[in-house]
């Protein structure tokens, strides 16, 4: 999600009251190596003392949902609906985690006993996951229950066992401060160590943080240019580590010529409401839409342009983002071989940072990397194809993408196994008749995909798997029974294990 | 492995006649492109396919394997009977990759059916890992045939489906050649793309592939200095990519008291064996051995010192290696508070690259960061203790490790608690009462570890699980059946899958 804001200085225009105070280098200093501290007992808790605290978690954030849901909607303008919503994802995305903690196969346990092979004997091995060390959280700015303080990144590395220092978004310090304390305190109750969730504040402190030895990885969700410069940072250090960054995404989306034809106008209604919700300040956001130029291709613009035109304005986070959002369009209007196509209400609840829905329109052959950046908002760019080579041709101009969308008839089939690989190679998640905002928390989820839209295209930020993030695998060779982990123990097991090659999944 | 003759230029001096040209820049854009033109295909060959590639790719390599042992003797003087093994284990590994594709489970195959859930529907999403993209791999000096051409970088790569360019070590580029030319004419005969198989020589061609657009990932064997300045080159692309490098470790091994007293002469015999195989020149040789002072440690520290002195030179890989190495062991001797203990005999094959093993000296208190450096070559370091305290602090000055060793009674169940969380933090393998050397190939094997050990503590060079280095997610969302990959159909499966949070395993 492209938000200029990302590691900017503390925005106080939107803020409920006092900023937090920037944190300094000794202090910085203090809460890693506090963090490192609480980094064995964290892990020493075990799956089920650890399940029991992400679900803690989750209880804290709903007694305190009234007051959080409305210091964010102060800060955020997201409104109560919404924000609502996002506590309850992220009440469910930590009760995933304990699913995941109990279910246990997220370990990767595997077992090779002792054997001869055709080049000697083989010891006794036995491999699981661990816990990386302690984690750099940066909260984003669009989502301050669901990607901050609370949310994906730091679910998941509390439950991989890793504590969690988190560098506090700018956009919603109060709500990032008000969330702290409920989850600290759950934090303290569940008698886990104190600092396994750290709190800082202010661009210096996160980047300190990033560079601190004691910190093992960094999970990461906001703008490329921010993302880029912490990503750097944490490559340059004498010890580099893990950056898991999601930058920015296009979220190209497909229209069919036959789609155009069979649905034209369902389709314009729901790309309006698609990027338009949360006034497009969405990761997810489709901001390319792919057109075909054919008659019905016309009529579905016509539909997207009285729909755009008919979109109320609304609010964005912060003013840096509204600026850079008038920036974007600005850069559209005057690209060569873009023309506007439409622009939608100027009022709304949200002053100064209103920003208007806009459509705007190029060709396929006048694609440039310019015209193809992220505008972070509601807008986006309708492109006209005159075929599938055009079409091809055209996303094999974009960067690694988060989503690509089709829509399509039943009689695309050939066009589809045509742009397989493509739509494969350049996102990492495809999405067929729909539209990609609104990101479920399951085990099947991936939430990532080629830079920039991510650092890392093997993992992923939102789902089961991206506990995977947080651990590395040790193996122990001819080990004493009596020093072996539970999970590793010989016998039966309560959780799936590869034992000699073959996977064995205890009945649940 | 600490090769300082990695990412040098051409070696001639142990050359098997001429040496081939350097690749220039034009000549490693085609072959990159060509890769890139060759994924979608090899892709879609399909794991049967595959698997039968890969045990080809082993006939071949056994088909060639007198003249293949030969080249490699000459080129690395590591001996007809080392050298027999690596060909063995190469192909071993090869036929795992192939029992790894067929079983399946590799793939992460996730399904979450379309369901209700309190903040709303969720979609039909389909999870799997698919190839991430042509692949660069970089051969090692020590291992001609087990992490070069033919290797484990090579087969995992071309298992998960990522077309593969090689940049041949210049210790032995005719060696690579020869490998390439039996293992290309399997690919041929597979009907697999050629082009999934390039080989390039030359340090400059090297840093071109490395920085090429169409690459998608490296993986690396050498010295932390080579192996970082590419980890740099790929961080720094605009768009950066995955470096999976093996860089330095000096492989810590522990003697208890008790040990000592139990089996001394025994432990001191098994580590002169350790460190001297194959002249020291393992990534895994135990270079740092903490003995406690105590009389038996004493008595231990005198057995190495005879074993060392009775032990024979052998030949280095490389004069650049050699040369190294007696700057290495020239470092200490002018190290204050390091001592010399023995030095080996002077003879042996091996003419000007003969290299004497060498023990060393020092009090834990006196260790310093230039005095932990990794010797590549038959030299150690003993690190003389007096409690678990002095202990403990000197594994905490120890950077990443691929493996951590302990030689222990079953008295020491006290000190291994105290310890365990130590030993899992800077290694990724710990060894009981054995030695480091020799790493098995198998399901449960882990060659890793933190920082220098590796560039990417969350994943592995050697074993099943390395395959996942060369592949990320991708999640379909209500996509039609026919267009789903046959391992996310509905229905049963072949392989393991995740479906609706419930691990499935086929009976095999």
């Amino acid at each position: 999600m492209d938000d200029p804001a990302v590691g900017g200085g503390m925005s106080l225009d939107q803020s409920a009251g006092t900023a937090p105070a920037a944190m300094d280098a000794t202090e910085v200093d203090r809460v890693c190596r506090a963090a490192a501290d609480a980094a064995p007992d964290l892990d020493a808790m075990g799956r089920t003392a650890r399940a029991a605290l992400l679900t803690a978690l989750g209880q804290a954030l709903e007694a305190d949902r009234t007051a959080i849901v409305a210091l964010a909607d102060r800060e955020t303008s997201l409104g109560a609906t919404r924000l609502g919503n996002e506590l309850t994802r992220t009440r469910l995305q930590l009760e995933l985690f304990a699913e995941v903690l109990t279910e246990g196969s997220y370990l990767e346990a595997t077992i090779d006993h002792r054997a001869d092979t055709p080049i000697g004997p083989r010891p006794d091995l036995r491999r699981m996951l661990v816990p990386i060390g302690p984690v750099a959280v940066f909260g984003a700015s669009n989502f301050p229950l669901a990607f901050s303080v609370p949310g994906g990144d730091t679910a998941s590395a509390l439950a991989a066992g890793c504590p969690v220092v988190v560098k506090a978004h700018p956009a919603h310090p109060a709500t990032s401060a008000r969330c702290f304390q409920a989850m600290h305190e759950a934090v303290r109750e569940r008698g886990a160590p104190p600092a396994a969730l750290a709190l800082v504040h202010g661009r210096e402190a996160g980047q300190a943080v990033v560079q601190h030895p004691a910190i093992t990885a960094v999970g990461f969700t906001g703008s490329t240019a921010g993302g880029r410069a912490l990503f750097d940072l944490a490559c340059a250090r004498p010890v580099p580590i893990p950056f898991y960054g999601e930058l920015g995404s296009v979220n190209p989306l497909i229209v069919t010529a036959s789609a155009a034809t069979e649905r034209g106008a369902e389709i314009a209604a729901g790309l309006t409401a698609s990027m338009t919700l949360g006034t497009g300040q969405f990761c997810t956001k489709p901001g390319l839409l792919f057109v075909p130029d054919t008659g019905d291709g016309d009529l579905l613009v016509d539909e997207l342009r009285r729909a755009i035109t008919a979109a109320a304005a609304g609010p964005m986070l912060t003013a840096d983002i509204h600026a850079a959002y008038q920036r974007g369009l600005d850069a559209w209007r005057h690209s060569d071989g873009v023309s506007a196509v439409a622009e939608g209400g100027v009022d709304g609840p949200g002053g100064a940072l209103l920003a208007r829905p806009a459509l705007f329109s190029v060709d396929a052959g006048a694609l440039t990397p310019d015209v193809l950046e992220e505008r972070f908002g509601p807008a986006a760019l309708v492109v006209r194809y005159r075929d599938s080579d055009e079409l091809a041709a055209g996303l094999a101009r974009l960067g690694g993408q988060l989503t690509v969308s089709v829509h399509c008839a039943e009689t695309d089939q050939a066009l589809l196994t045509h742009l397989h690989t493509m739509l494969r190679t350049i996102a990492g998640r495809i999405v067929f008749n729909g539209y990609p905002t609104g990101v479920a928390v399951t085990w099947a989820q991936h939430h990532g995909g080629p830079y920039p839209a991510t650092t890392s295209a093997p993992h992923t930020s939102v789902g089961a798997t991206s506990i995977r993030r947080w651990l590395r695998p040790v193996v122990y060779q001819d080990a004493p029974a009596a020093l072996l982990p539970v999970e590793l123990a010989e016998g039966k097991a309560s959780i799936p294990r590869r034992v000699d090659g073959d996977l064995v999944v205890p009945i649940r």
